[in-house]
């Protein structure tokens, strides 16, 4: 451990400047916390706390993360991306050892690399990407059962496939955002939306510039409705081209969605990690 | 619901032949329980005991299960078959949809069917089948974190499966089973023992008759250390030669077991289910 002078410390004893930034990337079973975003009441769990809570001791002085995308409660993370500054240098692998000894066994730290300070966890990401996990079966899962959504409804794939071809591209996604969303603008650009079969559940996997509130499990409650033959793949678009939240379906359960990837400037030098949940055997 | 007079009961009131017998399919996370057997200490929860006081609810009178594999704290089923007798004659949807209602979310019932006096969920059993899930990467895993064995060693799978080679076919399996197994007889029939990937994941797949008290974990503990290049291939037949149980690996851990399926005979024509856990991307 090395500890470099502060640049700048105000009065109240802050830093305003921190001499180390480092990004990090943390996978997580959402079911247990009340989302990513740490809240004001102590008593509230969320994966920032016990992230930054570990990270506080390794570093020995108090640690604030930013991350690349915050999820809701019980939404999962197998590549969420944070950065965080810190007074000391220490070794990527005693970032990494050190928090995970100190994490839950439902969140691990997978690696910390040394960044410079242009990299920001949320501003410098380029695109995320978001895989929905549907298990479709006549009784309720055991296995796994906070972390798929289960229907009970039969789901024609290729039907969920057409719906989703309609949300490929840059769009008003108005329709498909919390009223509650906060974001300036409702317009993303969704890159790719497939869907396809892993195992014995269906999997939507959606990479976008970025995701409104939402976004993702209200369009997985309109793909299980058009798969399910209530409604015709076009209803995808209908309720596109609405920009009314009213127009659109329900919000399909946080159970079933893991932020799988995030990508940034190849100068940046990240390490990729194989593409999450492990259990999936589809590399695409 | 229709209710047979009953033929026999004795004079302490304990029903000696309930009228109807079923088959059912149970499925389970484990990491909850203190195995499948239900305990004298009522304060120690089992799989058996939370299906018995489900199904119990559902009879209107005690009801008591036998299963076809006992398994041990931790160990997971996808499909474990048991009977039990009852009074009364229910549809099989009711049973199915009234017990799921009574049980906790990490054990589910799949089926149960109406079968003839003779089915026995143990004795008339011709084979099992287990699936062991390893997860070989740096870092513990996060999510499944208490539904897979984790390791941070590189496993070479083609070296696994030389050294599973060894254990197919009729063996005596002494060192391959607990100093505190209670069978008669320590020879077993492994009809096949498969390693394969899936997913990020390495699945031991063994089918034999029967099995002994942790002999698919003490498998998997020695090839691990095969797979892991600390021992040669061969190192499970010399220990299958040795019949000493202290010739043996270690007993991996129980998270990354699941009994997924269990035959018996056609005439009793159980119904068929998806080989689980319902993630894995094989039907083999």
């Amino acid at each position: 451990m090395t500890e470099r002078e502060l640049p700048s410390i105000d009065n109240q004893g802050a830093i305003s400047i921190a001499p180390y930034r480092y990004a990090a990337c943390v996978e997580y079973a959402g079911s247990a916390y009340k989302g990513w975003q740490r809240q004001k009441a102590g008593n509230v769990p969320t994966v920032q706390q016990y992230v930054e809570e570990a990270l506080s001791k390794i570093a020995n002085h108090p640690v604030s993360v930013v991350c690349a995308g915050r999820t809701d409660a019980g939404v999962n993370g197998t590549y969420q991306v944070i950065h965080f500054d810190s007074l000391v240098s220490r070794p990527q692998r005693a970032w990494v050892m050190g928090a995970n000894t100190h994490l839950p066994n439902d969140i691990a730290v997978h690696w910390v690399v040394d960044v410079d300070d242009s990299f920001h966890a949320r501003f410098s990401a380029l695109e995320r990407r978001y895989r929905y996990l549907i298990l479709s079966q006549p009784v309720r899962p055991a296995i796994l059962n906070k972390g798929v959504t289960w229907t009970h409804k039969t789901l024609d794939i290729e039907l969920m496939r057409k719906g989703g071809e309609h949300l490929v591209g840059e769009h008003d996604f108005t329709s498909y955002r919390s009223v509650n969303c906060q974001a300036k603008s409702p317009v993303r650009h969704v890159k790719s939306l497939n869907v396809y079969a892993s195992g014995q559940m269906i999997v939507i996997d959606v990479v976008a510039n970025a995701f409104l509130q939402h976004m993702i499990r209200n369009i997985a409650g309109v793909l299980i409705a058009i798969g399910a033959k209530e409604k015709p793949a076009h209803w995808a678009k209908d309720i596109l081209d609405a920009r009314d939240r009213r127009e659109g379906g329900v919000t399909a359960p946080p159970h079933g969605l893991y932020f799988v990837d995030v990508k940034y400037p190849d100068t940046y030098q990240l390490p990729a990690s194989p593409l999450g949940p492990h259990f999936l055997n589809t590399s695409g």
